[in-house]
């Protein structure tokens, strides 16, 4: 049975243990490893100045643009750690690069989890070889294993003419993840050269990781890395490798929004009527930030005036008498003004579409994803690390 | 028996009164009125890009420098009602000015609570009549009159040699309120110019009210109105002046933060150690506004952690290996590292003072209020317009 995670394209296998990191006793240590015949690599990781260990040590190992595997652990971060971390970090690569027979620098290495706390590295070392003994068509597993407040796995992947780009990806959000950590791994056994996969996964990042923001933090400890086997000696163009990438971030977006911490409403805000994107982009973000919208979703109040309260403070360009605000595709605000019949607007099903006109008559648009603010985003939250 | 809100200066009256805004019954209404013989008066309003009618009169209205009145109503905001919005506030203004036999562009008007419904202007003519009737020493009566989600009045007075100045307040944060506006008056009975009572309140408003923030929203409603009577004919100096107007604002800023909607925890986040004041207020903000962080303080949860990741977002420099953090005086964080006994720091109380040094030496320091995220603060913000 095939699995449809990161070992669904030829050349790669993967394992997903219980290496005993977690008090709760589920899978939390993961291995994707490319078997080639190419191994071309790139990465995209936080833009958090404060770094976890394993983050550094992935940035280095993406230097030459090759990767052979890519080890996982959840349940602690291994971020502001100090020395300690870096040092621990490091022997999770060794100790994988020696399992596998392979160099150090071609092992990257993502950790998600509690910050501040080091590594148990006696069960991080007895896990690493419990991987190397049960890797195999397992993508499944290894999705399972990289979770921790996620409530599914979340895989996807997308299948073109003789070759295919499949993900796993755990957390919430790139430039915004909920807690701790968006972490993804990105296979594909189509023939690309490092350039193509960073261009591609760059591109493809920027529409839809960094789209995503659920509650405006963002972690130490974000990686997404994209491995390339080359094993099905297909080389699409560039363009059809970009397009198939972002297709398959796409969908591992929408499915880190549902499960997201707490959430009820899904909800995609969309900005136009602005100078270019980039300020429709900072609006649609301060909207989807603001915890009273977020307050109101979750009670499916169509409150439209905390929305143009939201937006007045966004940096971007706006005729404040000019703005008009839908809901699913209804008017509820025209020309900053109440349209009839606004607070009768049904809000009560999963999924609410907010559109945005900021009526400067511009061509800039753009969405970002984000979900309501609930009880149990609190109660996840308040309640994570003791 | 001497109020200790905005009549207890010399030279003012006040009245608070039920004219049937709020469903719940409760006062709706108020008005402070400058006897004189001085009519210096001063206002900073909101910083938002959609902006409510009461403000624009009320702009309007301190153009000269002097005012004689401030009408108030609560259970409605006048914003984002278009044309007529505009005309509503003006009318309101007018039929103050009327009661009073002043000229209109002698009323200020600030209007509180939902945002996009039409003011009910039969209900708000009477209310004003009833106003007019009830003027006296009623500063407590027009505290109450002015609140919306608040639990509590909130009046405070600094009394000098001979003047005072005093004030009251409703809704929390000047740059960051949290459901919809804060409404603040000042009153005083020493003579002070305009020019004077401008800067005294601009500065004190930088330094207080500006630095509450408890859930990063700006109302489009938010007003401090500060009016000098002269009717004790005392003329401190600028300074002296400035001092009683800073402590006076800290005060009500207290008053603010304490009564938040769900507060559980009263938090103040003091970063140091950068470059400029500027910096650090950034930092401080930024960690103030993180859910992460604020849903640990709901938790009692010494999760130092989230400060870090929360400030390596922030605009400011840092050098992320030589972070440290406080929780009520007891390091934590040591050089971005964990302290021993870190995780059980006792939190429980409801006062946290978290204390972040960025490390790059640097003399710049700034405080901001903020409170906890609580099942309480979502509860109330889920329900409000419906």
């Amino acid at each position: 049975m095939a699995t449809t995670g990161v070992t669904a394209p030829a050349g790669f296998s993967a394992a997903g243990v219980t290496a005993g990191i977690k008090q709760s006793g589920k899978p939390d240590m993961a291995l994707v490893v490319n078997n080639g015949p190419r191994f071309d690599a790139a990465a995209v990781t936080t833009r958090n100045k404060v770094v976890a260990a394993p983050v550094k040590v992935t940035r280095d190992a993406l230097n030459n643009g090759t990767l052979t595997a890519v080890v996982y652990n959840s349940g602690n971060a291994n971020a502001c750690n100090g020395r300690q971390g870096d040092l621990d970090a490091a022997e999770m690569q060794e100790a994988t690069a020696r399992e596998l027979g392979v160099k150090p620098s071609e092992v990257a290495v993502c950790s998600t989890g509690l910050i501040g706390d080091l590594l148990p590295m006696d069960t991080i070392r007895a896990g690493i070889s419990k991987l190397g003994e049960n890797l195999g068509d397992n993508g499944n597993l290894a999705a399972e294993a990289i979770l921790t407040t996620d409530l599914v796995a979340k895989e996807a992947i997308v299948s073109r003419d003789g070759w295919s780009v499949a993900g796993m990806a755990k957390g919430v959000g790139m430039m915004a993840p909920s807690l701790a950590t968006m972490l993804v791994c990105i296979t594909t056994d189509a023939v690309v050269s490092s350039a193509v996969l960073d261009s591609a996964l760059r591109d493809a990042s920027g529409e839809t990781f960094n789209t995503l923001d659920i509650d405006g933090a963002t972690s130490t400890n974000d990686t997404v890395v994209a491995m390339a086997s080359g094993a099905s000696s297909v080389q699409p163009t560039s363009q059809e490798f970009a397009e198939a990438v972002t297709e398959l971030c796409e969908e591992l977006s929408r499915l880190l929004q549902a499960d997201a911490e707490g959430v009820t409403k899904r909800v995609v805000i969309t900005v136009e009527g602005t100078a270019d994107n980039a300020q429709a982009l900072n609006a649609a973000r301060t909207i989807g930030r603001d915890n009273l919208v977020k307050c109101a979703m979750f009670g499916s109040d169509p409150n439209w005036g905390r929305v143009l309260a939201a937006v007045g403070m966004a940096d971007a360009e706006m005729d404040p008498e000019k703005i008009t605000v839908s809901f699913n595709g209804t008017p509820v605000c025209i020309d900053s003004t109440g349209a009839p019949g606004a607070r009768d607007v049904d809000l009560s099903g999963a999924d609410v579409e907010v559109l945005v006109d900021l009526g400067t008559g511009g061509p800039g648009r753009a969405s970002v994803r984000t979900t309501d603010l609930s009880y149990s985003y609190v109660e996840i939250n308040s309640e994570y690390s003791t």
